[in-house]
């Protein structure tokens, strides 16, 4: 099921989305953060079937990710631009990315971020925006939340699972010194 | 395409896979680490059809992400344990889940990420591991990392694009305060 021949077998996003499920969606949004806005330019440097690559873009622009607009009305011509929620999807092609290099490049990284102005590599790690803490398992945790219906509060924890003991070193308010 | 009556429609990160493609083997990862091991319990779950468990869960374990090992040998049962490489999935999910709680849900998040001591709502940002500064575009970018080979390097950027200019106040040696 893995048609590994039509795409880099070097990408570590892709080595990543073979392991995690089909990924045509997710690597046309990496040919749009790369650069490819045209309908020629994401078959070629895909090597999609044509049919699949229309209906793939169809859903994006549905789903809101990316927007056609004309380019060329004599004869009208379309690209498809990265919406601002396509955008934020850059960060989960980094995640993905520092995983699949962290894991299934064995070689080295044959992509990699780096600082722009300096080269110096990159390595992605998740913090929470508000305090700045790293976003790691056990101290940081997912529960229902506000939305939760009753399926969703009988699968996740909610929090605090206990009445909890009143502690005066902490207060229900941030610290003034926290960053927002 | 979307099989949406099959899974929790509330769930943040489903609704981000229903935009980016197939989605069953991050379900199955989703699960584990929501404490699921048995094959009905993902089954139960997700309500996915039980051959289609049988190959994702084969293929999750062939390529290192669950491990297979024998909970009970009369009768001879197996369970499926994340592994190191499955449990470093954890900021993928984490970072889709942000993304869909911040795009897809506009009642509110279902599920979200909250400091487990205090219950806090965590919103999961990406920094540089080594200096600590934001992950954003353009002051970051991919190129193309020692192990690209000639397609990766046509397709990617490398760094310098241009013969770097000499400054004396940079030097390719990180600054000693930087944390490594």
């Amino acid at each position: 099921m893995h048609n590994s021949s039509l795409i880099n077998p070097q990408c570590p996003i892709a080595r990543s989305l073979e392991r995690v499920g089909e990924w045509w969606s997710m690597l046309i949004l990496r040919e749009a953060f790369l650069g490819a806005s045209r309908f020629d330019q994401f078959q070629k440097n895909l090597g999609i079937a044509p049919n699949m690559l229309t209906r793939r873009l169809q859903t994006l622009v549905a789903d809101g990710l990316l927007e056609k607009r004309p380019y060329s009305t004599r004869p009208l011509r379309h690209e498809y631009v990265l919406t601002a929620a396509g955008q934020d999807f850059r960060p989960v092609l980094w995640t993905i990315m520092a995983w699949g290099n962290q894991h299934f490049a064995p070689e080295g990284p044959a992509i990699q971020l780096v600082d722009s102005a300096t080269g110096a590599p990159a390595e992605p790690m998740l913090v929470d925006r508000h305090t700045g803490r790293p976003l790691t398992y056990p101290a940081f945790r997912v529960v229902a939340g506000p939305a939760a219906d009753a399926r969703t509060k009988s699968r996740y924890p909610t929090w605090p699972a206990t009445t909890p003991t009143p502690n005066p070193t902490e207060s229900a308010d941030a610290p003034t010194g926290a960053a927002a």
